[in-house]
């Protein structure tokens, strides 16, 4: 039995098989797109056929810079069941890290939505490997790009063969994708996913105790397609035949309720951002969500009001759950054991508000300065993890060294876990701030500041904000104290173009000095204790 | 990732860290036991622990004769996770096959319950490979016995370490257990599941689309743990951390409605016949039985109208699976997909009573004289199977020839598909009755008779006719021996409608009871020989 491979072909060939019935609805620059689980293996096949004419072999690395949709999704099993490995790109990540990703991945050829062609064009002439641009729209005819060679997704698929059969032999550990997260400091670093490791993380998504993604469910991934596969929600709904609704591109909460309600949704997935603009729009909307059977918030912690908010007022069950790029993503899911349902309701929504239980197949340790901690609720510690769908390097990366030790991810996560298991992150153990469910490196824009003639130090904290959950605010020490009334907006400007620009901070206060610890770093904790509430006023 | 393997240890120690609080309830002979997980891991670790003092070795083969309960349990894990292998024994096999089987895997230890020790007593001087007996059994005193070396169970782990650790390497393809599957003819064949067949066969029933076993389940197999691992609830049981309750020596249906009632089980595996017992004993004993959200039936065919009765008079959700001893055994299970609720409830029980979809993870072909059959409900073939949990050979048996060609495990049963892809057996190869050039399956005609109010059981066999080759005789056991000398013509009239005028049997016998396996299956065989010239009167 053990020769078997775990690989995406069995996920593939048994949508083929079962649910050629079941629909993929992908909302497009046009409109809403709508065909069969037969017409995406149909289109996937001609698409590798197309790829192979192309010269793409096992093993190359082909990338895509796209929102999520059905091209998106037939990219997602060409790539991989050919043997080639998809590539996908985080469209949101400054021009300077999109051409290291690409360069550094030696992707040879890139798939790019029409309405993302202006990024693409504008570093194209940086990017080393890239043979060829592959330009997904509805258009029939190329639009005017300065991109070359360029293919229209379309007309090149249009030859490609419907009969395509995919080998029926893949070693499971070759790899099916890749992804970059964007480091601390310096390049994003890459992490690659084998097909063992999708097919195992994609049946742990279906289990009874962690999502349970079912045939009977309507999937929508908010959850880019480009950030950790959106959460492997693509992979694990065409195995079991899920209706799929890919909201396409930047989609705004109306359109994801109106989604939502229209294609009668049973479970979507998003950072709490995106949780908390919805519930927002729907207070005015008031539509019918009453198909949706989890809200599944990941990506940074969810305030237990937005759990209770979800349950309360609007009846939708809210899943808290935990993962990151390294973890493909799964690793948590605040789902309560069955007899802490005796428990109040306020102890109930605390366990919650956790990131919740180690699903099957991972193992973790969390690990204080004095060894693994008591499972207290109290002593904190880093969270190591290590299972089949663990990464176990960075690509061609010396930070692997860092990031894994004896076998063990170190997370870099800071976090308690009570006697029942539940993990609560407490901290970054190096202090990204999160901004709508995206990390932004505070070093980088401390860097950045630094670089300005005036400056004399920089500290970049996150601070709480209504809308983005974390706004980094810029805490500056000034050369010159005579100019301590300083030029905030000269210093913003300073740095707009080093970075994209969410990642520019909302403000900047000037103090006389930056805290520091005995060894010399900055104390951020204290500077985020104080200014706490300066972007909310409370 | 791929390096980390998928062994039972992270079964277990998932159990020790997260679910230490939740209950194994085990009947034994003399009463209930319960304890928690937390006392059935350290008890695992004493008993791995007196293992190794015995010289048990990993690689070696350690037999189990015994029924459902918690010293079951234990072996079920301590075995495997110090790397030996759990090589489970039918206690209902004639003596001669039981002797084969332990002498064929050189078994070196063998744990046998108190209540089966005069069996294995019998047989004792004919056993080349054991080197102690272990009676499981709660007394404190060893009971009389001439099994030498003989050691009692609760006296041996006393001296156990209860801090015994498992190896945190273990080989993933590494045997972890082995079954017997008693072969039509000539010795029973042996069949090996790794670590890693038995982990991905342990993700496949906590899928929500297959069994959905979770946290929140109170599991009872009634199917054997002597009989290809109770079809992995044991072991799925303990990774999800769900409360077990196991039924002790030969459970009596009111056994098993009791347990279901006082132990609020929500979901219960066995074959047809436990669960038509249990009906007709929920007849009288009017139990409350709502907590049961599943009634598992496989091991073989369940009529449409025991379906019928179980969901409309004790509105207890019924499931068909499929699989055998060489398939883990979960192959397939007849869940409904979400649309096919839209047909009419007749529709919907004509494709419930079918075996269902193939699950996730395997692969199927069902091939008949012509190559791979068309899925239109009709056309005949036989079901081949490969896949992570499909095995790929006999231990040690020339018999792997014939029953796995080219990566393929041909599983002699005889079934069609539909256009939805709904399996239904519709024999076994052997039982098919070959009548005029033409297939006729015993089993619908069994199925059909079965629906006949005055019908208990009905097994019809191919009988030598000197036309047509073969002709179907139906033998039927009536619920009332009353009506004893009964009406032959009134049946068959009863099932004219529902088949071609030729699958119509020539004729009835009755009996008082159908010649049944060890494992519950009729032995249609017995019957054949029995009727060999009732058409031809040779």
């Amino acid at each position: 039995m053990d020769n078997y491979p775990l690989t995406l072909r069995s996920l593939f060939e048994r949508s083929q098989a079962l649910f050629p019935k079941k629909e993929v609805v992908s909302r497009t620059s046009t409109g809403i797109h709508r065909y069969t689980y037969a017409d995406f293996g149909r289109r996937s096949k001609m698409l590798s056929s197309s790829l192979q004419a192309l010269g793409v072999n096992p093993g190359d690395r082909i990338a895509t810079f796209a929102w999520n949709h059905h091209w998106h999704l037939e990219a997602y099993f060409a790539i991989p069941c050919m043997e080639a490995v998809l590539h996908t790109v985080n469209i949101r990540l400054p021009a300077e890290h999109i051409v290291y990703i690409l360069n550094h991945a030696e992707d040879r050829f890139l798939f790019v939505d029409e309405t993302l062609l202006p990024i693409i064009e504008k570093i194209q002439d940086q990017l080393t490997t890239i043979e060829g641009y592959i330009i997904m729209s509805d258009k029939k005819e190329l639009p005017p790009t300065s991109l070359q060679p360029v293919y229209l997704y379309e007309n090149m698929i249009e030859s490609g063969d419907p009969h395509f059969t995919y080998p029926e032999y893949i070693n499971e550990s070759a790899p099916a994708g890749m992804c970059y997260t964007s480091a601390t400091t310096g390049h994003p670093k890459g992490v690659v996913y084998s097909h063992r490791g999708i097919y195992l993380h994609s049946l742990s998504i279906g289990l009874a105790d962690t999502l349970a993604l079912s045939e009977r469910d309507a999937v929508l991934p908010v959850v880019p397609m480009f950030h950790v596969n959106a959460w492997g929600l693509p992979f694990a709904s065409v195995w079991f035949g899920s209706k799929q609704v890919l909201p396409g591109p930047a989609p705004t909460p109306d359109i994801l309720l109106r989604l939502i309600a229209d294609e009668k949704v049973t479970i979507a997935a998003g950072v709490p951002t995106v949780w908390t603009a919805a519930l927002q729009a729907q207070e005015e909307l008031q539509l019918d969500l009453s198909s949706l059977r989890a809200a599944v918030c990941g990506g940074s912690a969810a305030p237990r009001s937005l759990i209770e908010s979800y349950e309360q007022r609007l009846k939708v069950p809210f899943f808290h759950a935990y993962g990151m790029t390294e973890t493909c993503p799964l690793v948590t899911v605040a789902r309560l054991k069955s007899y802490q349902e005796e428990a109040t309701l306020d102890e109930q929504y605390a366990t919650r508000a956790t990131q919740g239980l180690l699903v099957p197949g991972l193992e973790m340790k969390i690990v204080g300065l004095q060894g693994e901690v008591a499972w207290d609720g109290k002593e904190m510690g880093e969270i190591w993890l290590r299972g089949p769908w663990v990464a176990t390097e960075y690509y061609k990366d010396a930070r692997t060294a860092e990031g894994f030790q004896d076998g063990w991810f170190h997370s870099g996560d800071i976090a308690v876990i009570d006697q029942e298991g539940f993990v609560k992150l407490v901290d970054r153990a190096k202090d990204l701030v999160k901004s709508g469910g995206e990390w932004i490196s505070s070093l980088d824009l401390e860097n950045a500041l630094m670089a300005h003639p005036n400056v004399y130090e920089a500290c970049v904290i996150g601070v709480p904000h209504a809308k983005w959950g974390e706004r980094p605010l810029a805490c500056v020490v000034l050369k010159d104290a005579a100019l301590q009334a300083g030029d905030k907006k000269g210093l913003l400007t300073f740095i707009e173009d080093k970075f994209a620009k969410w990642w520019i901070p909302d403000d900047v206060v000037f103090l006389h000095e930056i805290p520091r610890s005995s060894v010399g770093k900055f104390m951020k904790r204290e500077l985020r204790e104080q200014y706490q509430t300066y972007f909310t006023g409370d």
